[in-house]
């Protein structure tokens, strides 16, 4: 099928619209179940994204989709339903707003919680030049539990600066929500007070025979006043923001109607939309959490073709539970991941020693430090690059008190197909400089295991655990010893080089020594599973020429930690550092990225071999 | 006067407390008059301090104060009244709440609204190991604006954890707040529709004669369904908080009173109470804003002793005031730091273009990526260290999408008697390793001005100007050009080395020169004004032995950077790095901490020195 533009939706009948629906709703499925992606949040918002359109004058007026994985409907209906089959790939469509893909796509989001806060930046730079488009955020209820979208309503409501939000109420995040909003968001949902209250008044006044105009009069200040108290004392008129809803958020009808009303009101306005997740796909409305982000799956049954191994995460949940069988102090903070972090399996077996915050990272980072104050042993389990909102929170809360908190940093190193904003490639950099601080990367889940079993029961400090998605398979064939902190594991012996891999760049160095070898040049491969220290007694006895490689930003990482520390000792200095160059990395899969970053084993060692023999 | 402790607080008569209140004022006012430090948060809270000490059981009891700043009754009612005078200075008491200064000091904080999150923590650290001791988190209504407090809120309203919040409303942040709750809050305190109806009720129901039951219980029933009406549909209670208040902060028995109830109910409660910035001294009733933070100060009239040099931030705003007046894409984003950053005379000139969101960092950081692709030129003027607080919206929002937005950082280097939460000596490390950003540092303020234009006119990038609170002397001799990305200054020829000195340090490096000229060498010097990127020509050119003299953390700093940059293109290596040691620097005078850290001119040259002479 060809799906309308934003012009040619405007055009559309009712039966035309009633038919477009499902069939985007259709598109999408096939779609992810070939590529994978975000499912249930897409299906969700087919009718919103099909009412935006048809009421807004896109791409002049700007949606600014918060989290931005909800933007399927969006690409497909603004030119891009063509591509939608590269979606996630490398080179191929982005599953995230990419102004460079489209005019339609105003602002980049990725991490949640941002929305508003551009969407007020961009509303006031339209007001100052004299501009007159619209704005409007769209914001799950789950993207709602992140500070920033406080602090933004915060600023909002006092300058009432004109702008649409449309909270696209899901009554779940990507786990269900357990926070005050959600139960004040699901009050709001069902009591519906006003709106029935609203109509009993209408008839009423209707009833009334031959009302002369004061009694009407009065009635209709009474409804007005008894108004506010039904429907404007909520969380968001208490900050200044004027609220509707709540709105079936299928009724596709009814939001063109209510958007357009909340367009032509000259101030902020909040309209509530809910929403089914998975709506119209009868696998994603049944396990709206398992089909979040999905591999690709059977679009009969929705069952996935593949599952993926199960990662570091999960048996460090596995290991977790059984530790805090014996160890009451044990407790585990999630920030909204509990399943992507590997803590499902602790969440059933302590779930009062579960704490799931919500899309909250520095809430969550603070109260860890506040339990480890109480006695506590807390550990977040936390993806590497969401590590970044609390960055403050680590160094003041956590590392200036030297507080025992251990944080669990999953999908550290390239993300893969989410892109940008999910690859956990800068939080070693970011922290390396910040007192107090243990920086650990295990190469396979045996390692973390041993490390995790070290930070809680043998050390005092802050330690961060930094592991990706999946682990290597050419590391396993060396047994993990024992973890003792600075201590490099020396994986081979060798007579030209030493390689010097970081974490999940082990399974390169062991390919790339094979390479050498067949050149017959004989490198050592050393383990740095600790960023932070160094291995300094490794460093002084080091004879051969270093070669690092590392799965993070090169500037500020391995190699120049090693260096400079090796420069201020007058030791062997390294010669060469492969990591991640100084710009940001599309998105695509980990062996793609890699390839075409000329990280991977073939382009290491060649690269290498030109070294040695440029000598 | 010898203060009391808080065991004896609890035995003395209304009569001592009411001499005793103004006694601790006083001690605060003739402290500060010579210490400097924090004053009319200080003033304001003296009864609330003394009530929480009576009716807790301290240090069993905690209390955690947000900010923390408003402390020094608290400390001299915990034993630390006779070591007052050494307040904020070198070795001596902290401005902050100190662990390792009392056992009353249960958790440190500095950078506003982390309380809520960390007593959050410390409640279910009790809860879960069976303790039952009070936790109290002290917030004022200016922290409040931050996203933190609304996730802790969010989370604790859910989860009921049982917790004693005071919200320590002094009407007023650092400057008057200008947010949306802020509003809300004033409607709570001038309202008092609750307490005014709740009085007219109780006296109709005892003015009824001799009601029955059921009449009597009737109209207890409406007056609850009433005051829901009226007091819980707040902003508060719609997170399922339990709100009381507004209170006269100024009233310590109705404040010992309120605070027993409170610590009676099983659940969180918020006590609103009301008090006076600056309370009982008269110059810091008339002028909260100015007595905020001030400098040592004459006791009868309030005014300094001595005006501090005006910083970079002053001359900036200045230069900004006069950009903006022949361009209107110019807009200045605070964090309720518009006067500490310099930007007052812009407030005044361009209110409509000045955006003060409160304390909320990562809303004013990706406000401003919106606004810039809004088509307006923000400037973000923001303290160094609070940087930290937007770490991920510098990375995702600003960097990622290349958006152009200025950082003005102030206060970048060390604070001084402020202590480990302010020092700005982190920033530039954490953001070295983001792809896309310009990292400055200016050796005076006509330097930045260049530098701020260029990065307004002549670059399209996210630029960060870091630079100290002030200015040295010594550096003003050598003229400013203007400003090229990447090209260091070359200040002084030299023979035997050249001291490379960042910003704040030039002054430092020139009186290096001198004492080694004394023995002979011939230093040269180059200022690397860009942190990001490195001069890479000068680098390349270079014959010298290079000194890196810089005030940021040496581990993945300039000395790091340069020397990995060096070895990679097997250049002339950098010998030696004088910057700040892997841990937490204390409170002092700048010149205090230097001199500890062996980090002066006298230092440093002597330390050159052996390294020459080991040679």
């Amino acid at each position: 099928m060809d799906f309308p533009s934003p012009q040619q939706l405007k055009h559309m009948s009712a039966d035309e619209i009633n038919r477009l629906i499902p069939a985007i709703r259709q598109r999408i499925t096939q779609v992810v179940s070939q590529t994978g992606g975000h499912l249930g949040s897409n299906l969700g918002v087919v009718e919103l994204t099909v009412a935006l359109h048809r009421v807004l004058d896109t791409p002049n007026d700007r949606i600014i989709f918060d989290v931005g994985h909800q933007c399927y409907a969006h690409k497909i209906l603004t030119g891009r339903n063509e591509q939608m089959e590269s979606l996630r790939t490398f080179g191929g469509l982005s599953g995230f707003p990419k102004c460079s893909e489209s005019v339609y796509d105003c602002y980049e989001t990725g991490h949640a919680s941002t929305a508003l806060s551009a969407a007020v930046g961009m509303a006031r730079a339209r007001d100052l030049q004299g501009d007159d488009y619209h704005v409007v955020a769209v914001v799950g209820d789950g993207a709602l539990t992140g500070g920033m979208c406080y602090e933004a309503l915060n600023d909002l409501g006092s300058n009432k600066t004109p702008l649409l939000i449309i909270l696209n109420d899901n009554q779940m995040s990507i786990s269900p929500n357990l926070s005050a909003l959600s139960e004040h968001l699901s009050n709001l949902r069902t009591s519906k007070g006003w709106l029935g209250f609203k109509r009993g008044m209408a008839s009423a006044i209707h009833r009334l025979p031959r009302q002369g105009k004061k009694t009407y009069s009065l009635l209709r200040r009474m409804r007005d006043q008894l108004r506010n108290l039904f429907v404007h004392d909520n969380f968001f008129s208490s900050l200044g923001i004027r609220y509707y809803g709540p709105f079936d958020g299928q009724d596709e009808p009814l939001l063109e109607k209510m958007i357009s009303r909340a367009l032509g009101m000259n101030e902020p306005i909040l309209l509530h939309v809910v929403t089914t997740k998975g709506a119209g796909y009868i696998p994603a409305e049944q396990e709206p959490e398992n089909m979040h982000g999905v591999v690709p799956f059977d679009l009969e049954s929705g069952i996935p073709h593949h599952q993926g191994a199960e990662g570091f995460g999960h048996r460090l949940g596995f290991e977790l539970t059984q530790l805090a069988k014996k160890d009451k102090r044990l407790v585990v903070i999630s920030a909204a991941m509990v399943s992507g972090t590997g803590m499902s399996e602790f969440a059933r077996a302590f779930p009062e020693r579960l704490f799931d915050v919500g899309i909250a990272e520095e809430h969550a980072v603070t109260m860890a430090a506040g339990m480890a104050k109480g006695g506590l042993l807390p550990v977040v389990a936390i993806y590497d690059t969401f590590m970044q909102r609390a960055c403050d929170q680590v160094i003041e809360d956590v590392c200036l008190q030297d507080t025992h908190v251990v944080f669990l940093m999953d999908r550290g190193g390239l993300g893969g197909q989410d892109g940008p904003t999910h690859h956990g490639v800068f939080s070693g950099n970011i922290f390396f400089s910040i007192p107090n601080l243990i920086i650990l990367s295990p190469r396979n889940d045996e390692q973390a295991v041993k490390m995790l079993s070290w930070a809680l029961y043998d050390n005092q400090h802050p330690v961060m655990i930094r592991y990706p998605k999946q682990q290597g398979k050419e590391n396993l064939k060396y047994p993990v010893s024992d973890f003792r902190l600075g201590q490099w594991e020396k994986l081979e012996d060798g007579q030209n080089l030493t390689l010097v891999a970081q974490g999940s760049m082990v399974d390169t160095a062991i390919n790339v020594k094979q390479i050498l070898s067949q050149a017959g040049y004989h490198a050592g491969i050393v383990h740095a599973n600790t960023f932070k220290p160094l291995d300094e007694i490794f460093l002084k006895n080091n004879q051969n020429p270093i070669v690092v490689i590392e799965e993070q930003q090169h500037l500020g990482g391995l190699f120049s930690a090693i260096t400079s520390w090796c420069v201020e000792n007058c030791l062997v200095l390294p010669v060469k550092g492969y990591g991640l160059p100084d710009s940001f990395i599309e998105h695509g899969s980990r062996d793609d990225l890699l390839n075409s970053l000329h990280l991977n084993a073939d382009s290491i060692a060649k690269s290498i071999l030109r070294l040695l023999e440029g000598k």
